[in-house]
């Protein structure tokens, strides 16, 4: 049976020139959290169900990609749940493991199950891909990477301003602009206080996220729809028409919010990292953004999200402080801080901006033709030479015309073709043909590999 | 509800530690396969049921993990085989997807259906996880890695001569010693036609197997039991009774089969591939083995197979030429040769052996000490001269104890330990701690840079 080969929706394929690039993306990042202290974990792509079900809300339990259960998986199942079509009853009867959503949960059960081996505070990167039974649209696949750094067991802005700094270097490194916005939930916590209305902070931070887009009338006929009443409308409208340069809008927010022992707490620590990240330069633009929230129920301090200033995309990095990472597997008070690179929008920036270095696009240096079998023989040995200085080489492997072999060269972007026939063995050289120019040079091996370094 | 954490049986977390030594298994392989001008592909976790199911047998399709429709799964299900509790017809209409068994059957599935945008001869590499619901036990996961290198759309055995030295590279630069088992299928076929029994070749190749260790007398026992005739086990004796040199081996080979058409050119193509390499030197030890049959139905020429010397282990890495990769998935004839390597099994005799680098033990050559906010301001501007430098450096996040920050860096295996302090601040230095040797040294930063490159 012929079978029309496909992959799931969703999934991708990523040819070499893909992979190159994609490469250039994480081995950026990686080093980036290496020079900075970062150490690498990994966890295994399937986990238990019970470690994965009710942390990511009841929507999330249905995005996770769940694994049947081997065997006679009938055996454990209430058919009566059967009967009634009973889906969502029926999987943790079925299923015992599922796929993982992220990496933040596996790095929490991580923790806690190895808490004895890890020595805190714990700078870990994890670099993996995760899963999600998401609907595939444009920009979002049900397979793709995550590239987290934390530290944990440390409260210290110091690991703010670390990994502020490190979003800075790796954008840096990869040539795209940003800016990066700011925020704090203590800051948020104390605009709730001072409205008197904490159960309506996600919708002001809705809200007030559109300034920019309806203006500022608009955001409080929106408020006024989301039932604030007029005092609380009154008392946001300072907030709302805070402008200045960073720092001055952080001043703005501390008088505002002065009567609040949390929003004081909260602007202090911002005031903390921008002072220190300032003293000590960076590329990137720094924002205050007092309408971030990511992931609201999470993160208790500092709230970090990134921005491509040259491409329309959504956030291509973001992060935050929590304080509660680990309770729910039976480790209270662990706080850490942490970030997440979007791999694959990071990848569709540098597409859109075609900002990927030209080595990106060769996988090997140079191609040697292949005449025949003694040919081939003497071809070898000089390949082996080159390979030995470093050089990545390899041989044309059939005895076809000339003109294919050139083309495959080609096609591979392939820099260099070193032409060996009967003339070239006489002499014991090679001929070198550059690519690019087509100019052509008889050399020994030695003066091709220190041509080709 | 305070859960205990726990992984899927047959899967592993890995540590810091543990990453840091399967970096170098992978970055090895993968600088290698580069070197040798492969290109490296990616394909997704998850493949459809259709691409996996009767390409491993029977048994293989049991042991595919496979993933649950998502939503309303039991609207596809066929109530009869519910009630009947057959699972085994059950499970393709409860599930679509499934994860990757190994990375072949993938690997032809992206041959055909990106064919168009392949340049053929298409060497490829891949290096990803792959899932198994095997019985866990000693060695044996349900999430490991493969490590493959492929030459497809080419029958020259140039192609053989360099998978071999790629073999030799990767194992002298892992420091392992080797001894690489070579057959032909084609032998094996030649070997059957002399003894007029090419249904009893798995039997035969089993019974030779074990010449080493039960001596040839059990071994013709062996072959009488599994039925052969006097006659056939008469022609096999010039067959057990080969010894010498691999080149006075193949030659003896080469009379025994001279009768046969398949066999006299399995061992032209054994003499050539030998020849080959042999020119081009080999640091590993190269064997015969006309016992090897590894995946008899699969490969059609040459077979290899890479035994570590110093350890009592199965085959850390295999391969073998084939004439029908991608014929299932529509495209016939493309043949192809590969190996891989079985990074897990490699991983466990570094381990055995200690054959680890030092630098693969620790990820931050140099911690400053954090004496408090004025300090760490400092300090934190030294660190990014350091990192500018390409030297990955790290401040203890918090104002602890001296003992404590010291404890930090001696158990993250941290060579250097910066003081920056009320003095040190002064003179614009930093006292650099040698943690090896316990000395110490003041020095201004760009001394330190010197002395740590």
């Amino acid at each position: 049976m012929v079978q029309k080969p496909s992959i799931p929706k969703g999934t991708r394929d990523f040819s070499p020139t893909e992979m190159s690039r994609r490469n250039y993306i994480f081995d950026t990042i990686r080093e980036v959290f290496r020079l900075y202290g970062f150490k690498q974990i990994e966890t295994p792509a399937m986990e238990n169900l019970s470690t994965l079900m009710g942390k990511y809300g009841e929507e999330g339990d249905k995005l996770l990609f769940k694994i049947l259960n081997s065997g006679d998986f009938l055996s454990k199942a209430d058919h009566s749940l059967i009967a009634a079509g009973d889906c969502v009853h029926l999987t943790p009867q079925l299923c015992e493991k599922g796929l993982r959503y992220d990496l933040t949960v596996p790095f929490a059960r991580y923790v806690v199950q190895h808490r004895n081996d890890i020595q805190f505070p714990f700078k870990r990167f994890q670099i993996q891909p995760v899963w999600r039974a998401d609907r595939p649209q444009k920009g979002r696949y049900r397979e793709f990477y995550q590239c987290d750094a934390d530290i944990i067991g440390s409260d210290s802005l110091v690991n703010e301003i670390e990994l502020l700094q490190l979003i800075d270097e790796v954008f840096s490194r990869l040539k795209i602009n940003i800016t990066i916005k700011l925020n704090n939930r203590k800051v948020l916590a104390g605009i709730a206080e001072l409205i008197g209305a904490p159960e309506k902070i996600v919708d002001i931070t809705v809200a007030i996220d559109k300034i920019d887009k309806i203006g500022i009338e608009n955001v409080n006929a929106e408020l006024r729809e989301r039932g604030l009443s007029e005092d609380s409308i009154n008392t946001l409208q300072p907030i709302l028409a805070i402008d200045g340069t960073i720092e001055q809008r952080i001043e703005k927010l501390s008088d505002i919010l002065q009567n609040s022992e949390i929003g004081a707490l909260g602007v202090k620590e911002l005031q903390e990292v921008v002072a220190g990240v300032e003293a000590l330069g960076l590329r990137a633009t720094l924002d205050l953004d007092v309408s971030l929230a990511r992931g609201l129920n999470y993160y208790t301090g500092t709230i970090i999200e990134v921005k491509a200033q040259d491409v329309q995309i959504g956030s291509i990095t973001g992060g935050g402080r929590y304080d509660n990472l680990t309770g729910v597997f039976g480790l209270p008070n662990v706080s850490g801080v942490g970030i997440s690179f979007g791999a694959d929008r990071i990848y569709d920036v540098l597409n859109a901006l075609d900002l990927y270095p030209a080595e990106t696009t060769s996988a090997t240096t140079i191609m040697f033709t292949n005449f025949g079998a003694a040919e081939t023989a003497v071809a070898m040995k000089m390949i082996k030479q080159l390979r030995a200085a470093g050089i990545s080489a390899e041989i044309y492997p059939e005895t076809a015309k000339m003109k294919k072999q050139m083309g495959y060269a080609d096609a591979l972007n392939i820099p260099f073709v070193a032409i060996v026939g009967e003339n070239e063995i006489a002499e014991n050289k090679l001929m070198l043909k550059e690519m690019s120019t087509g100019s052509q040079q008889l050399l020994s091996i030695e003066e091709t590999i220190n041509r080709l370094k």
